[in-house]
């Protein structure tokens, strides 16, 4: 799938700056999930779904998982089903047309099936979010970022823009196959024309907070030591009770140290590298010998969707929150490139490195790949 | 109780930096608390106590809480209870002879009982001590830092120097009411020639990891929120796998950015206001009211041993991981110097103030002060 798009001139001008309508971005988009499949997979527990809709002229939040769908009606609401890309390798190929963008910022991708006038209301995200418009059609308005937009909560789990009101720079009604940019932080309302799917394709960008508290597990869970606060020079002159402005300067400065260091950066890699939610690790163990007699048959293998293999600045390899071995140039690039489903056979250049194939081994173990046997056409059984 | 130290010399030329021996630090001294009424601490399920004791040779550590102690024999171990202070006030009355030290920085008082030749070997510490001699004599040695300095385990609860050799600047037999001060990180050694106590006055110095997952935790618990990642200029040049040199920057310079603001210095000062256990809150509701009708009786009020109140750079009252409202200066000071149990009674400042009195009954109902009834004489009963 290729996404129509001046990648220079996005990222210049767009990109966590202003709102974008892609006319056609998708060109013959055909819908990457049946609703009758996405209403199923929110029957699920482990999924994480959502119904908002428009009741009395107030708003209701359900969650899932969902029994049936009968009660809500033919028209108002709205099902929102988050990382389908984990559960539907079809959805998950969506995001290949996202790569000129960090592989570590990628959320996922949340599907929504939308009756005739549902939507969730005017609101904003803390996510730059594209919405690819599939089967059916919506009215969209997208504002740009306003210091004047306020949020309330006509629901405690549901937050919209008090009055509802905001400017557009983007009214349009989408078809098939086009696609919306919004950046973080822009007002934006849409409503279903007809039953229609959008698909959001998210970018975190975790707060100041997120971020201290990922870097800080990581280090605790690293058991390296770190230095201690010291003192600054005291003196006998304030009373024990008050802390002194050069004391919060002391804690500052040995935090900000710590961050400038290889650790620190280390960490901050670490977190980067991990997946959204935490990966199931392989029910069986492998051995390196199990591994290298599979490559002979025509076992597939593949990422697991939400997996993340990063490089870091340095050149190291990043996965799981983990660093990895060192590994030659070949086997290291052919990790990272390695995504969608493949014959094990055609990875030679890490079959050929047992450092590289123990590596694999251990990612298989974690749950960052996976080994799946091809699957057999039907008429085959 | 009166530390005999020059204060000013000491904070210039020890703490923190060098080892002192102070004899006859406090003159005249007896012991705070009987062994017998140590080893039934130690037999309480809430207190973390341990007896380390050499063994054919080598190291054995347990862990309270304990049942009897006969099976220990009548030399070679020592029973170690951390923070005594919390239990009986007269050992609690002995922090107020440092007071001349950061209050937020006092980390407990630890109480060992030890038998002939007892002791927990040559190591180092992450804290800065003051060791009183209590009843009993022991011979410490004590070193200066240095980098030569290997910790090893003979023993998975304990640390021990390797070899158990470091050159001693101190070395000396101590004799009740001798104190010893031992800065983090230098070695020393302590062996009891008889039956003896020792009390060890603990000051934290908490890690760089330690800070930054202390300050996420106040931060998230705020629920305000906080700058969010933003992406450097992207160009379309690197893999989507590679992460970016300038994009580490960027999570720093968040972070850093996050530091200095009043929230982040906020958020250390909340830290530094926790007590080293979380405080069990009142069982009863109280109201100002029925405090201000308390002020006619003889009912006394103290604070938890344990428990901070501080006073910010900025002049704002902290207590428990919490900033408590502004209150005028002399109730602010009535409240920080509020330690030992007094007469509710003695308090105009604080119960001349509605204010401030719904602030009392605020530390009151969250544990950090606490009302007592004055205990009648045993004769009167
Ligand atoms: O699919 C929808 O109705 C809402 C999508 C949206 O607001 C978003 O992805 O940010
Ligand atoms: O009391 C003891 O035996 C050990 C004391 C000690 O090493 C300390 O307080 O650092
Ligand atoms: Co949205
Ligand atoms: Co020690």
């Amino acid at each position: 799938m290729e996404l129509n798009l001046n990648r220079a001139d996005f990222l210049a001008n767009h990109w966590q700056k202003k709102p974008l309508l892609l006319r056609n971005g998708f060109a013959n988009f055909a819908d990457l999930i049946e609703p009758e499949l996405l209403a199923g997979l929110a029957m699920e527990e482990a999924v994480d779904a959502r119904i908002i809709r428009q009741v009395n002229n107030g708003w209701d939040v359900e969650h899932g998982p969902f029994e049936d769908y009968e009660r809500f009606g033919d028209v108002d609401w709205t099902l929102l089903v988050q990382a389908v890309n984990e559960w539907f390798p079809e959805v998950q190929e969506l995001l290949s047309a996202f790569r000129f963008l960090p592989d570590w910022r990628v959320d996922d991708v949340m599907v929504s099936f939308a009756t005739e006038n549902g939507g969730v209301g005017p609101h904003l995200d803390q996510y730059d979010v594209f919405i690819i418009q599939g089967g059916g059609r919506r009215h969209w308005r997208v504002g740009e970022r306003a210091s004047n937009l306020v949020e309330v909560c006509p629901h405690p789990d549901l937050k919209q823009l008090e009055n509802g009101q905001f400017e557009a720079v983007i009214d349009a009604i989408l078809e098939p196959g086009d696609v919306l940019y919004i950046p973080a932080g822009c007002p934006h309302n849409g409503i279903a024309l007809e039953p229609s799917i959008n698909y959001s394709v998210g970018f975190r960008a975790p707060n100041s907070a997120e971020w201290l508290a990922q870097i800080a597990d990581q280090l605790l869970a690293s058991e390296l030591s770190f230095p201690r606060y010291q003192d600054p020079e005291l003196t006998t002159e304030s009373p024990s009770y008050q802390v002194r402005a050069d004391e919060v300067a002391q804690v500052r400065e040995l935090l900000i140290t710590q961050l400038h260091t290889a650790i620190g950066a280390d960490a901050i890699t670490r977190v980067m590298s991990q997946s959204k939610r935490p990966l199931a690790a392989a029910e069986n163990t492998l051995s390196t010998n199990e591994l290298l007699s599979y490559a002979s048959t025509d076992m597939l293998i593949g990422r697991t969707p939400g997996a993340r293999i990063l490089r870091s600045p340095t050149g190291e390899l990043y996965s799981n929150g983990e660093i990895l071995p060192q590994l030659n140039e070949s086997a290291t690039t052919a990790l990272l490139e390695l995504r969608s489903e493949q014959p094990l056979a055609h990875l030679d250049q890490i079959l050929g490195d047992r450092q590289a194939c123990e590596c694999l081994v251990e990612l298989i173990q974690q749950g960052v790949l996976y080994l799946v046997q091809e699957v057999a056409d039907e008429d085959d059984s």
